[in-house]
């Protein structure tokens, strides 16, 4: 298979370690833990798995090992540097005991579940050293939460003599790590289970976790298409461009875009969603700044828009609920009827405020809520356009500035979106020591016998050699939250912090940005050269780490 | 103004320059040249800038030098490098004569004819070097083309004491920039007019242009986030990504992408006019590879498509010709019409084989042809969305073929337009040497008294010091082409050449592509770092100089 010379060179690249992984390794126990909210609950839940003391790795002494062999599985979607997890859990493993074996279930859980897997050898791994994505075994969004799925990957984890399960993805796939855990412990199975934090999202953290593997090489990924959009917009000075970004629920994505590129605006979902703001107001906000932009004779500019954002406005949020529940009920009559009539039987159908809503937006986005709908009835949100709706309704509006003489000026919008672009980035320096520390971790945690752990890598704001490796009970970061219409217990999903550091800084600048022209352009991730420019991690963990 | 930890390294590149232009430099001249074709017209058009011999830069002695001063123009759309032109060309006259100013005339040509500019000074350009984007002066589309413009244009290159502009340009731009030098050498303003060979299309190059500034940092660009997808897509294994790539008529950026990232299908343009294919064709060529891989379970690919493909479909191309003089004619009583009875209304009045590539087009396209047109009534083919098109209408097929029984597989796509990420990128090691010595090489030619002249640089596969600069009269790449209804001289656009080994090269592999899964991922532009990362040309320079 023929490789680019960066692939050739980027393989010799070799992860550095922290100072307690760099040799043997011993375990240094905290006191007992507790979830960070419904304790009595969780416990409940999980009386193997909870209150199980924080875990630090310290520096011991040589021992041999028993053999182990260990199961490993790449759950939901991409993140920069999976595959360096999988080589630092290899090499802890063969450094343990060479005869011990790393199997990669494949395409995510549904390979334990269906009993599909490949062993993980030196000579396989070699070309996935410092890779971006996850096509060495691949992934998959099975969700593994019924008995019956534990039971068949039993049968798999016998016959390989798997003595543990490594699950790499985010908080939902750590939460069912976890009850797979559970599951295994209390029925004395002895399989262990270990989780490790992954999501380019950034919404896996909390006091444990300062961040989830895939943030950094994604996040500076879109940064840098983000800064080229930028310098073009500057020197063209005819668009604006609207940028939506990948990130889910969550505004850490483009707030730490934001905090790397310095656009004219950048939405924040959570800010919108305390601020209980309607969708005419943001786009009021936006055509404010278009129309002093203008008035200064900068008829361009760069939006960012947080691919949640549609959800997190309240009144739409109303109107989505109102759809489903509407059309569910009368969608048979409803279908029957043309497009206008359908726009009409809406509007007349829906509450007063709903259908104030409704009549506000584009057709096309008006007939995306009430048409095309997922398999369970409900509206897919993720296809609407937002950054294509926020253009056409702010174009809508200044127009009509125009004709009552408020605004002078030319608009013209272009249109991106960014996510497939950066999860599979070959990892970042960061990224790639953070997740190869991740994957010694995980090991050792398994070597020392853990369970319904998530392997933790902390201090990561400081050198290399002074990042602190351990685990953490999973139970820990748990609380109940209502999924589905049940009270279910979940890692605490982390949305920006409002009183954070991140978006403090961001809104203590945000005005001049949107006024003057401040563009910051990161430029490409360097995997070699200059340390200020390869070393440094996101400004949003530098930040929240300044606390 | 704050900057990235990567602009603060990058500003610190010393750009390199070929052996010729290091020291003190004379002209060695060639024999007399023609032009490539209709000699003794464009003779008659350009009397005073025809024939004029080819110009080598080769080592010579210090001379002091007269003062001069210049001006500079950035035309048409960004490519990156463009500052670094302007840093050669400032640091050169500087160094003949300290005294010598550079003016930048803003916004493009209409800064000339406007007299908008700035000097531009060391002070000024320190944060410029080796940066992307055209911001500095800014760049515009108003083409020079009237005398009046020329004579507005003389009174600020009077006022400013200005002995030459130096235009920097696409082939239109250039062609304008030859005009000018006929026109001022006609009236013996004693003002030159010098070009430079910009354009990330990758169409202006011929035997004295080995290829346009921009092009390297563009596709490499592209490159990055395409392999970045297609390390997605072999993760997921679940999405067909369509992606179209800028690059106007001709598919110079695709087929290097293609080159360097081995996507499962590229469409090649010039190969679809010369193949009189149908889009009926190429879906079905496109819905083939689909239906393969998904037999062999792969429901996942990617397939680049240049941005001018629409127009090179022959029956497409008839089809908008007959829809511009068919709407032009019955406009108003068609406008009154509603959608449906609009779409019968076309294909009633159309030929018989242009009503059937009409019928066979979806919806949101048809509505794009005959509605959406521009102000002189032209079908706006640049708002096309050819990726969606393409995709929907693959769907479409499969899905016949599935009730059929001749597919079972599952097809899903995902959509990308990648144009504006790439103009505006730090120039890459190469481009930032070949456009700061094109800047040194602009700068001699002026010194040297030579005007109708582009800069060039050749020997670019080389190394650096082994490169050879210096200029060729812009006569001698011109022919007569019809433009608007009328025949004028203009330098003869590059499109792909499929009998040129980049497309050969292509083309013996891409089956081979399309049913494996062969993808290389390029990863992002490296300025630090092994030279096999950082100095390598385009796979199509190689190529290409390999004759």
């Amino acid at each position: 298979m023929e490789k680019s010379d960066l692939q050739i060179e980027r393989a010799k690249y070799e992860p550095k370690l922290p100072k307690a992984l760099q040799g043997a390794v011993k375990v240094k126990e905290g006191e007992p833990t507790q979830s960070v909210d419904n304790q009595e609950e969780i416990k409940k839940l999980f009386p193997n798995t909870y209150g199980m003391p924080l875990v630090e790795f310290v520096p011991g002494e040589e021992a041999t090992q028993k053999k182990m062999n260990v199961g490993v599985i790449l759950s939901g979607g991409q993140a920069p540097g999976g595959h360096n997890v999988i080589c630092g859990l290899f090499d802890e493993i063969k450094k343990l005991n060479p005869e011990n074996r790393l199997y990669g279930f494949l395409m995510g859980p549904g390979g334990l579940v269906d009993h599909n897997y490949i062993e993980i050898t030196a000579d396989l791994l070699k070309d996935y050293r410092n890779t971006g994505g996850f096509d060495l075994i691949g992934s998959g969004r099975t969700k593994l939460e019924k008995e019956d799925q534990f039971e068949k990957g039993l049968q798999i984890i016998r016959k390989l003599d798997i003595k543990a399960i490594v699950i790499i993805g985010g908080d939902d796939s750590n939460t069912n790590a976890c009850v797979l855990a559970e599951y295994y412990a209390a029925h004395k199975y002895g399989v262990q289970v270990i989780g490790c934090p992954k999501t380019i999202d950034g919404d896996l953290k909390n006091d444990q976790i300062e961040t989830s593997f895939g943030f950094d090489t994604a996040t500076k990924t879109y940064s840098e298409v983000i800064g080229n959009i930028e310098r073009d917009c500057n020197s063209a000075r005819k668009y604006w461009h609207f940028i939506k970004l990948m990130g889910r629920s969550a505004s850490h994505i483009a707030l730490e875009c934001a905090l790397q590129t310095h656009p004219n605006i950048c939405l924040i979902s959570e800010e919108i969603e305390k601020n209980d703001m309607t969708l005419n107001q943001i786009v009021e906000q936006i055509a404010k700044v278009v129309a002093y932009r203008a008035a200064q004779g900068n008829n361009f500019g760069v939006v960012l828009v947080p691919e949640g954002l549609i959800e997190f406005i309240p009144a739409i949020g109303r109107l989505i609920q109102e759809l489903n529940d509407l059309l569910a009920a009368h969608g048979a009559d409803y279908r029957n009827l043309d497009k206008d009539a359908q726009r009409k039987y809406i509007i007349s159908h829906l509450s007063p405020a709903n259908a104030e809503t409704f009549a506000t937006l584009p057709d096309g986005v008006a007939r995306q809520l009430s048409l095309d709908r997922d398999p369970h009835g409900n509206v897919q949100v993720s296809l609407i356009e937002t950054e294509k709706l926020l253009s056409e309704m702010v174009g809508d509006l200044l127009a009509k500035w125009k004709k009552e003489g408020k605004y002078d000026g030319k608009f013209a919008a272009q249109h991106h979106f960014f996510g497939y672009e950066g999860r599979c980035a070959a990892p970042s320096n960061f990224d790639a020591d953070y997740c190869y520390s991740l994957g010694v971790s995980a090991a050792q945690l398994i070597a020392n016998d853990k369970t319904g752990y998530m392997a933790i890598v902390k201090n990561l704001t400081a050198k290399t050699d002074e990042w602190k490796a351990g685990g953490v009970p999973i139970t820990m970061m748990m609380n109940m939250e209502k999924r589905n219409g049940e009270m279910k217990p979940v890692i605490r999903k982390a949305l920006v912090d409002l009183d954070g550091k991140p978006f403090k800084t961001f809104a203590a600048k945000r005005d001049e940005w949107a006024k003057n022209t401040e563009y910051v352009y990161p430029g490409p991730i360097q995997y070699w050269g200059p340390s200020d420019v390869c070393d440094q991690p996101t400004k949003t963990l530098k930040l929240e780490s300044e606390k």
